[in-house]
């Protein structure tokens, strides 16, 4: 049977047509590589690749196999880790090294990447021996480098050249130039980068006139081993487009295209997310023992740690057994003290990742986050306060729970924000792990200060 | 005396030299308004806006009223919105004027927005009328829409010319072209976009062929009344660096480039990181007060909840009152469940985000979480169960925490995901309010369901 093509409207998302994923489906139940890659092709490769990630993994392989090397390069590469590296582990190594051939060098390293080292050797033997030795440069570079991430083809002029020279030469060298740019990078004859000319800056300006009267001068710094999340700050810094890539000499090695940095500025930020949640890892592709995995380590880290609040509890076993309320209101100061302490976080790991906590204004940041505390723990100690004494009739407790709840209110305030800049201090993440030490001394706090107070006072 | 300005090594941000910050503050106590000028001109505006906001608020204000129109607009547009409000505030009306002159479009709109209704109107009234009506269109559209964000200078060209008449098209109109542009819009006579020209495609094609032979369809579709977080997907989807956005008719009013979209990307990772931390806003120079408005409304529903919570436990009050142990164990299933909820939600809410929750992927992705607590719940079930029998020799305690750790687990995981899918579906922002919802739902089954089987099962 043939399939049809449904007609998609242009004001809907094509890839998440449900007629247009059931079809995808029957195709590859069916067999019909022919409608497959026609469909395929007809959609941009960014649509395609989301309607391929909507099919079940299972389904999704049935269909690369089927497709073997009729599934296009620039839909492999708009894939999702998860979904692009179990293609590419199933994928023939004559198409695995046809993508690599028709790729850009930023892209086929990143298919490289997802090869084990032995297949990749031989996949790389296989490759025209320029190419080959580009590719192996590239991967010389650490993971979430500039190096990984930068293509080896680069658009570059000596100053010495006209506005003319240049477009000429881009004419007559088209071919080699990159599929993408934005910048004519500027260097001398040692390939040292003296400056950019933007391409709106050359289109406007006179053929006679020197690359040297209109260049620029260069704003980023990026050498091959700096690290992924500081060449995108510079991007997001100075607004650039495209940055050239220089190795410890100074020399030009490649250039970075702001498409790449979007991805790794939208990467970090899912990664502070999670870690700040206690996540190490997510993706809609997971499996249930993936997840697991991704979320079990910092729960046992959480088990011991509950266990010791439970020991802080115990201190006053005698004081729960008099005044049983105290059991019936510990949460509300651990849940009150522990949402304080959650946004004082937050906005910290926040400022912090946006790089508003330097120096003097780490100072004024913590002494702002304690008097916030000391505010909202005298609101809500005066809450706390006023509920408890309807409910109890007991001015005791609700003296007790007030002042028990300003502690904590600080505490949290001073610690969501001291917590994480001493873990970057001691060079750590600062989202890793802070939630788990805030919440768990906060709570200490909370339960100290209220059964400690009730057993002063109360008893 | 004279300040000199202080070599800064090119390896650090200059705008962090703790040195040039104290100079700066020295140069504003002092009225050297030359130095001052001529040390923010030496910098890249980017650099100079960061090197200002290190200052205090006050100190900072000090300086824009010494500058006066020598603050260069380059610098104020760079600046946090915090600080840049402020100083428009202080700002003569003929330097914002001068201001909105020299900038481009969606620049000049941001100001604007600084701007109460009265003087804007005063101001607006002093610009030549043509770009007075500019401008006043601009600010027909909606915040954080595509209209309000682009810029209304646009490199277009009819479809018959060739690339030699677009280059010397943008020579003869230089002065008129925006600062900055990455693609040539191709129009029809009626100004409906045909497709676009990368400039590194004009670059490199010969000057006779037509625009019409290298011209690539539009991938992007954007309206002036699109919102922002639509328009950044599309650039990130689809790797631009500009994109033509269109009137309700398909016509070409203006472009967005990638620059503020990486701007609005981060804004919005930020708006969705404190909001599922309950915090409103946050900024580094906001006050204690509003620090606190920022965060008080939140702990108030929290407030409320905390205290339904309570009123769960209370319905065991007697089964507290015979074991202790229960009010000492309780925060272990609490911080626990809450934890796992915690995980699934940021997993789920950044999934959201990131669009990948659409369809039968929700389906999947809700079974998942409701295993994930399964296998988790055995787990830790299992891990409490243990320790609480280290702890009090008493199997029937240990069955109990073990069996209410294991179904708190499975709501956590189920509210986790379901809690922010559904306020999506409703239109809410699945973000804002999931997590006192998850948290709040999670400690009452955590209690309920502890005390609810130690009252059947010990008494």
């Amino acid at each position: 049977m043939e399939h049809v093509p449904e007609q998609t409207s242009t004001d809907e998302d094509p890839s998440l047509d449900p007629v247009l994923l059931e079809d995808l489906a029957d195709a590859i139940d069916e067999h019909d590589r022919p409608w497959l890659s026609r469909t395929l092709l007809r959609l941009h490769p960014a649509d395609a690749a989301d309607a391929l990630e909507q099919l079940s993994i299972d389904t999704f392989l049935e269909g690369v196999t089927l497709l073997g090397g009729a599934l296009p390069s620039e839909i492999l590469i708009e894939l999702r880790d998860e979904y692009r590296e179990r293609a590419v582990e199933i994928l023939p190594d004559e198409v695995v090294t046809e993508a690599l051939d028709l790729l850009d060098s930023d892209d086929a390293t990143t298919i490289l990447e997802d090869l084990d080292e032995e297949r990749r050797d031989k996949i790389l033997s296989e490759i025209a021996p320029q190419d080959r030795a580009a590719l192996e440069h590239g991967l010389t570079y650490e993971e979430e480098t500039a190096g990984r991430l930068m293509q080896r083809e680069v658009f570059a002029a000596p100053e010495f050249w006209t506005v003319g020279e240049a477009i000429d030469h881009a004419r007559a060298e088209a071919d080699r130039l990159p599929e993408q740019f934005y910048e004519v990078c500027i260097v001398d004859p040692g390939m040292k980068v003296r400056g950019i000319v933007p391409l709106a800056m050359l289109m406007r300006t006179d053929r006679t006139v020197p690359l040297a009267d209109i260049m620029l001068p260069l704003q980023s710094d990026i050498r091959g081993d700096m690290d992924q999340e500081e060449v995108a700050y510079q991007f997001q810094k100075y607004h650039l487009a495209q940055a050239p890539v220089k190795d410890a000499d100074g020399r030009l090695i490649g250039i970075i295209t702001v498409d790449d940095m979007v991805e790794v500025i939208q990467d970090e930020n899912t990664e502070d997310f999670l870690a700040l949640s206690n996540v190490s890892s997510a993706d809609g592709s997971h499996t249930v023992m993936e997840s697991v995995r991704a979320r079990a380590p910092w729960l046992a880290v959480n088990l011991v740690t509950a266990f010791v609040v439970s020991g802080v509890i115990a201190l006053f076993e005698g004081t729960l057994q008099q005044i049983v309320a105290l059991a019936i209101l510990m949460p509300v100061v651990a849940a009150l003290g522990g949402n304080a302490g959650s946004q004082g976080l937050a906005v910290a790991v926040r400022a912090i990742a946006e790089r508003e906590l330097e120096g003097s204004a780490a100072r004024r940041a913590i002494l702002r986050e304690c008097l916030t505390g000391l505010v909202n723990g005298i609101l809500f100690a005066i809450g706390v306060g006023v509920i408890a004494y309807v409910w109890f009739r007991d001015p005791g407790l609700s003296g007790v729970i007030a002042v028990a709840m300003l502690a904590t209110f600080v505490w949290a305030g001073l610690s969501g924000v001291a917590v994480p800049l001493g873990l970057k201090r001691m060079g750590a993440d600062p989202a890793v792990a802070s939630s788990v030490f805030v919440l768990t001394m906060t709570d200490i706090v909370a339960f100290f200060s209220f059964l400690g107070l009730a057993s002063l006072v109360l008893l």
